[in-house]
């Protein structure tokens, strides 16, 4: 038995601050033309594939912040990455900044779309664990500031039926968090996708910045292989702004091997055929969660926000 | 700032069905005074590892199933480990079947101790994801029976003041589950002890069990990373009773990364420096849950025990 789903990752080199909506879609089309040509049903763009990844500066004026954000979806500038994937029959993952106007309130969120192959939005998302300050640090090269711009998402981490599956999404640090994984994983997920920006120097601490990419693609692996589900993680990698960025994208099985990876830093198409099938073996033995799961030992992980050591 | 801690896991070989528990025991001792003589503080023996891995048969006399259980600890035959521990000054890890009478009841568990540098228990552990199943499987050279010789462990997953640090403890297939991990890391735990016995032939899925040596890493990696926490995994491996078992014991630090491995398939100790503050790189960043884990978006993780999708 099995269902195979062609899917790519189309990895994103750096967008430069005054590169216009038109010039990044542009770009996105000619990946999406290649991974159509490769044979990809889906394909998955980065997170805040639109713009530059303008959470590494303060910026105050509020006029040039929402330039960096969508007020509608598809938009004037965005609409020809819809209509290329109507025209070609393939759905995609987009990430992109979202201003919601609510009366006179602004709502922003890092967000996360699924087009169908019609070129119709059919599932959303809108980051939860937002990384990063809400105030600049002193000392800091680059800022970063989501906790600053983004409000938490509200929409949980929705899992729908699609490409003969189930589809889940997620954004950036949200591939840290088992959590993460396990809430899509309880909703049956077959195939998740996920686009990230990931600056190199990010924690201060040089031993953990040297370790980016193996922590990137350790956590991804992870959660595939505990929740049998695949993951097509894509970056936008490489210095952007003069902020170095990890790349590897990777397409990743329900085993837990990386069977696709980015070999470049700048714009890359990688495929794989993913037999949606695969995550059985898995979910029938090891990881059947009705048998195996054990949720009364689990209380802490809702009860409890941060660590709280016993007494001594 | 560093507060180091020497450790050290020690493998086991096979222990034959017939090895008595004096043997097991002075392959301990041998164990712990080379643990010792590098320098360790701490010693982690594997699960279950004062007898053979008897959950891979069917046994259907109660005598002869009771004879693999502890019904005291220590008892005369383990009481040379604990006086050997108290004369070294070491303190140790150990996992061994547990029965408890109740009256007329028997309850048996999959337990696991720490016992601290004077020879005293300081803390317990009954194991909480048994794998396997309750009834025999047709087909299989080995039974995994630990659902049907074990009840579910009643402990939580503790984490205590110890050697100098905030110590916690789990046993085999728990390592797989981001849950337990993320239980102690909500306690503060800075390290975790953990034994083993994984058959290489577990699921049935050659593609699986193939693969055994590198889930069980990955597993341990991402659980260690994503709570910022050491762990010492320790395997009984090697050809027990004909059931091929993995071994791969490793030294895992808070960054992820695996710092010592066994080399061999046998009796052999592996040691570390642990600097239990390490973790604070970790803590104070990336993974710092007070500021970063959203709790109202995981509720599903202890509302739910299996997998359901949503509606088509």
């Amino acid at each position: 038995m099995s269902r195979y789903l062609d899917v790519a990752a189309a990895q994103m080199g750096p967008v430069a601050r005054d590169e216009p909506r038109s010039s990044a879609v542009r770009r996105m089309i000619t990946l999406m033309r290649e991974a159509r040509a490769r044979g990809a049903d889906l394909v998955v763009y980065p997170e805040l594939a639109l713009t530059t990844f303008f959470p590494r500066w303060v910026i105050d004026d509020e006029s040039e912040l929402d330039a960096f954000f969508e007020t509608e979806m598809p938009g004037r500038e965005t609409a020809p990455l819809f209509e290329e994937s109507a025209r070609l029959g393939i759905s995609f993952y987009l990430g992109y900044a979202e201003l919601v106007r609510e009366g006179s309130e602004k709502r922003r969120f890092n967000t996360s779309i699924f087009v169908d192959g019609t070129g119709t939005i059919a599932a959303k998302y809108r980051k939860v664990h937002l990384p990063g300050h809400d105030e600049p640090q002193a000392g800091r090269t680059f800022q970063h500031l989501e906790k600053r711009y983004f409000r938490t998402g509200d929409l949980g981490f929705p899992v729908w039926h699609a490409c003969g599956g189930l589809m889940g999404m997620c954004l950036c640090n949200d591939r840290r968090w088992p959590e993460t994984y396990r809430v899509m994983g309880l909703q049956g997920v077959e195939l998740i996708m996920l686009g990230y920006n990931t600056p190199v120097h990010h924690t201060g601490y040089e031993a953990v910045d040297a370790l980016a990419g193996f922590h990137n693609h350790l956590s991804v692996q992870a959660g595939a292989y505990q929740n049998a589900t695949w993951v097509v993680a894509t970056a936008k990698g490489g210095t952007e702004e003069g902020s170095e960025m990890i790349a590897q994208s990777a397409i990743v099985a329900p085993s837990g091997e990386i069977v696709a990876m980015a070999s470049t830093r700048g714009d890359e198409v990688i495929t794989a055929r993913c037999d949606l099938d695969l995550g059985r073996f898995y979910r029938e033995t090891i990881f059947d969660f009705e048998r195996h799961r054990e949720p009364s030992a689990y209380g802490l992980i809702v009860e409890r926000k941060g660590a709280r050591p016993p007494d001594a």
